[in-house]
């Protein structure tokens, strides 16, 4: 698969640059090892604080804080600080894997092994021939905190609201060991792909 | 299309109670009356307020209030006045399209119409040899305001906080008329279904 081929080499570059959130590097080391399917934009779960410019000019967005792991109340406090225009959104979003399948049989094994594990919003799409499975879960939280530099909410609030972010992403973020023990299984299935060791013996990624 | 004459029947029997969302019946008859495709669970999109007994128990939730409008000021004063138990929280949720398609080919054009329609989150599942696409916006809001019957917010921030939740459902309800021409453009390339114009007359449902 020409196709995994880049894909390979674009992750191993990711991750030898530091640029891969660690707690999933080793879930995307094994979906990427199985015959026929590979990862392409995933992520390992976020709560960050953003600003939006207007409603749905995303990528005039900017993020005052995003981390990978729970965020502390003083994080929160101080990245406020920086708020300037535009509305400003605490939000938490579960670990998303997007998965690329050679054919409909494989992504439908994807499909079923994402819900399997919990992630309840796993869904696909047919690009071209290709079938993009979204591995994805329910625990999005998307609140208000004010607007044009203005913070409405005080301590007490931000302290709830960034329990309610945190658990949300601990929640989901639990899975991942299941969604793991769903892979290997899929791999004895599947089989391994041995362009995936052969690429990562050449970048010196640590695979087996 | 026995499972479409299922569904059918089914949606107008709700029609004929009054259970379904006002605002998008004239667009659910519109995508039924196309060959090869048939709508299930659909919303018009909605703004309320709901108490979930603990993150993750949705069977056990409730909603306090629920609008498929923008809410006021007022009702949600008197909704949270009903609050006792577990986390609540302020959602807001754009218009959701469940659409089966007979085969990968309706379903592509389907997946491509939700997007071509400004529903960024339009994916679609295969369930047994049925396609089901959902056709899904990005304008969701979940803002924690208290728990255990306690709010955590004062009058100025829940008001902001539905003038947020209300402007992404009529954001998202706004792009109804474009999807209303996008499936009358796929009426024309796919036909007709008399089943559809069968069961309309049968149950005296006004469908031409």
């Amino acid at each position: 698969m020409k196709a995994k081929r880049e894909a390979l080499t674009s992750l191993f570059r990711a991750m030898r640059e530091g640029k891969v959130d660690e707690d999933i590097i080793d879930l995307l080391l094994l979906i990427n090892s199985i015959n026929g399917i590979y990862t392409t934009s995933s992520c390992s779960g976020r709560i960050g604080i953003i600003e939006e410019p207007a409603l749905g000019a995303k990528p005039l967005s900017r993020w005052l804080i995003k981390v990978h792991r729970e965020m502390t109340f003083e994080e929160a406090r101080e990245a406020l600080k920086k708020a300037e225009k535009g509305l400003i959104f605490l939000k938490s979003q579960p670990p998303i894997f997007h998965v690329v399948a050679e054919d409909i049989e494989k992504a439908k094994k994807l499909h079923e092994l994402g819900l399997a594990s919990g992630f309840k919003y796993t869904t696909f799409k047919v690009i071209s021939k290709r079938y993009l499975v979204e591995i994805n879960a329910t625990e999005y939280l998307t609140a208000p905190l004010g607007r044009d530099g203005r913070v409405l909410i005080d301590d007490e609030y931000l302290s709830f609201a960034l329990e309610v972010g945190n658990s949300m992403l601990m929640r989901s973020k639990g899975r991942l060991p299941r969604l793991g023990r769903n892979f290997r299984k899929l791999r004895e299935e599947l089989g391994e792909d041995e362009l995936f060791y052969e690429l990562a013996e050449k970048f010196e990624i640590k695979a087996r």
